[in-house]
């Protein structure tokens, strides 16, 4: 078996790539020879930056719109930078947006949540009563429902920032919602909640009572610090492993009731049109998917050949990630992915294929299993059984192909 | 014994605090009742911010430097604020940080990474080349080894910001060092590594091979994004467990050498003065340590009385932190807190202990224990044998006094 040392040796010896330059540099390069302004100028000094920013090298990581995706003058969707990004943890100023009314400015002295409906006692949260029930931290990746939706019809946007952008995956400090319904008392014909947000658009969802006293939050803090606005500043509701849209921002009120509301945001839209003109609804679950981050159309292979990494992220909302097989050549060969980092459940994970590129043409593909047993299928078995006209719920394995400048592309292979 | 739920229940009808609140709340709050502005306006579009920002209302959470500390008219070191914070994730714009030339502004491109000195062939890496070696996700706390250092003369800083702030703890990507110095070929008599910096300060440590080979990082991501540039874009040398100024920023050089180079940052600095007048040196673990964040100094309690959430952070250079012990009386009765959220070997680990607080005055210490059997030491129990010399590594319990209006102090008991 060829471990990864002797891929790294044999890559470097045979294609002559990495070891001769790196060698060579170290006789005649004058960026490590000669002193460069940054080893003798004095820096900043850290009152500079009491709350720290990337480097201005880094302008070009940030989130993205899709033009011709919004009709509306002022866009109301973004994509996380997913290309630029490694680990499992997306860091806030980069986590993707989507409002249905902008985002609320909201101060935290004059936030509320109320729980009422089918409840023995109606109540009224401040923010501080909230920081007074016992508190839990976890990791969860957040996924919009319309993810990769434009892909139902075929390869469209190049780039895994807008094909996969819209997920983000944080840790969230916050309360079990189940300790908050339980103090207002959830009468025995409770057996659904709505969750109402304080923003101009007052999204509402219906979610069944399980859920709600499984392992919802009330969270008040992403990755250690208060949520961002875009975020739902002060308060979120998380649901952990559910689409995006039932996350409710700028959380409000959470109404108990009997059946589900039947609402906007769960008949006309966030529901998966099929070709038979019926519509599945209450599709909630995210069912696990992946998707190469390097390389990718906005991430060419900066070399010719030789040691190469292949990097990705995977997911499932009903569980970890143990396995994500990967092919290099259009599927005739699958390999077994490398993970690196935290095994979460209903968390992102990593995965890497480190391989030696011989220069040729690449059709790169990766395909995730989760705990369940479950997986990722190709775009072309989703259709059989969804047709192309819901813009939601489209895990299908993802296309790149990279030719031999290392430039890539989004591709569909039958 | 009395469960979660009874605390909260009890104290709830004992004090008539929270749920009477919240039940009379819902009667006549206008900022539930009434439409305010953020429910009915439309809010800012995604545009806004392509790298978002923390909340306005979050101003006050930001890194502070203490006035005396530096003679420079530019602050070298500020302190994270973990009295704001939750969860163990610090978010990278809240890292303290500490310079020895400033922040080096530095161009990824015009970055090289030399491995000199007992190898079998000299190498200068350019980013792009590490970014050909396989890559590894993982968690760790940084702390420098003066952290708390004002304190070993007595309670001086009110804040934990200010007494223990000097820690971030962080998803690091990055190459196994192992990998880059195997890549080389070290020499059978290279026994030390001497990373350094490229900044104006050049810092410098020697660190033993054994400890090289071991777990240590070449990291250009933090928490999923490029380093920040005060925490050493585009490269920076992580060396868990051990104290901070050994993971040199700005990594530019690797020498391997056959003994340590008792350079100034080791010596004269980062050693620890005893009474009698020697001095420990090489004292490169970081021991295990707790601190209350909340109430603190910084945060008092902010009701009368009833349910009441404590919290903090603990941490190991040797390993976990499988337990953490909270007194509320200054030691008489000690409680196992609660730990949540992940447990990474020499990461942070958040607890807490969720109490129904009577309204008198408390004195609350933390007490941890790591993986090895260590406890925590009290400040009295370090004296004893360190004095009272040194600014390094007093990891001694930290009390706060909380009065009965919920205000905290920095205290010693003895």
């Amino acid at each position: 078996m060829t471990t990864r040392r002797d891929i790294l040796r044999g890559g470097l010896a045979a294609t002559a790539g990495l070891a001769a330059g790196t060698a060579a540099r170290a006789e005649g390069d004058p960026l490590i020879t000669e002193l460069q302004d940054w080893n003798h100028v004095l820096g900043d000094g850290v009152d500079a930056n009491p709350y720290g920013m990337p480097s201005r090298h880094e302008a070009h990581v940030k989130r993205r719109s899709v033009e011709w995706l919004t009709a509306d003058p002022v866009s109301s969707v973004n994509f996380t930078p997913l290309h630029e990004l490694d680990g499992i943890i997306t860091p806030n100023g980069l986590c993707f947006e989507r409002h249905h009314g902008g985002v609320a400015d909201i101060e935290p002295a004059k936030h509320r949540l109320m729980i009422n409906g089918l409840v023995d006692t109606p109540l009224v949260f401040t923010m501080q009563d909230l920081m007074r029930f016992p508190r839990e931290n976890r990791v969860y990746f957040l996924e919009c429902a319309a993810n990769s939706g434009m892909e139902w019809r075929g390869a469209q946007l190049n780039g895994c920032q807008f094909t996969h952008g819209m997920i983000h995956n944080v840790m969230y400090t916050g309360v079990p919602l189940r300790l908050i319904l339980e103090e207002a008392g959830v009468k025995t014909n409770g057996k659904w909640i709505m969750p109402e947000g304080a923003d101009a658009a007052a999204m509402t969802r219906s979610i069944p009572i399980e859920k709600a006293m499984d392992d919802c939050l009330v969270a008040f803090k992403m990755n250690g610090e208060a949520l961002r606005p875009e975020q739902g500043y002060p308060l979120r509701l998380v649901v952990p492993g559910w689409e995006g849209n039932m996350w409710i921002k700028w959380l409000r009120r959470i109404e108990v009731g009997d059946q589900p509301w039947h609402h906007r945001e769960e008949t006309s839209k966030y529901t998966d049109l099929l070709e038979n003109g019926t519509a599945r609804r209450f599709t909630w679950e995210m069912d696990a998917k992946s998707v190469i981050t390097n390389p990718s159309p906005q991430a060419p292979i900066l070399h010719s050949k030789g040691p190469t990494v292949l990097t990705g992220v995977a997911w499932s909302g009903r569980g970890t990630i143990p396995r994500v097989d990967v092919t290099i050549d259009g599927g005739k060969n699958w390999h077994e992915a490398r993970m690196s980092g935290p095994s979460f459940d209903k968390s992102m994970h990593r995965f890497y294929y480190d391989f030696d590129w011989d220069g040729t043409p690449l059709l790169l593909q990766s395909r995730a299993h989760d705990s369940t047993g479950y997986v990722q299928p190709t775009k072309e078995e989703l259709r059989q059984f969804r047709g192309v006209n819901s813009i939601y719920h489209n895990n299908g394995i993802q296309t790149w192909y990279v030719n031999e400048k290392g430039i890539a592309e989004n591709v569909e292979i039958s």
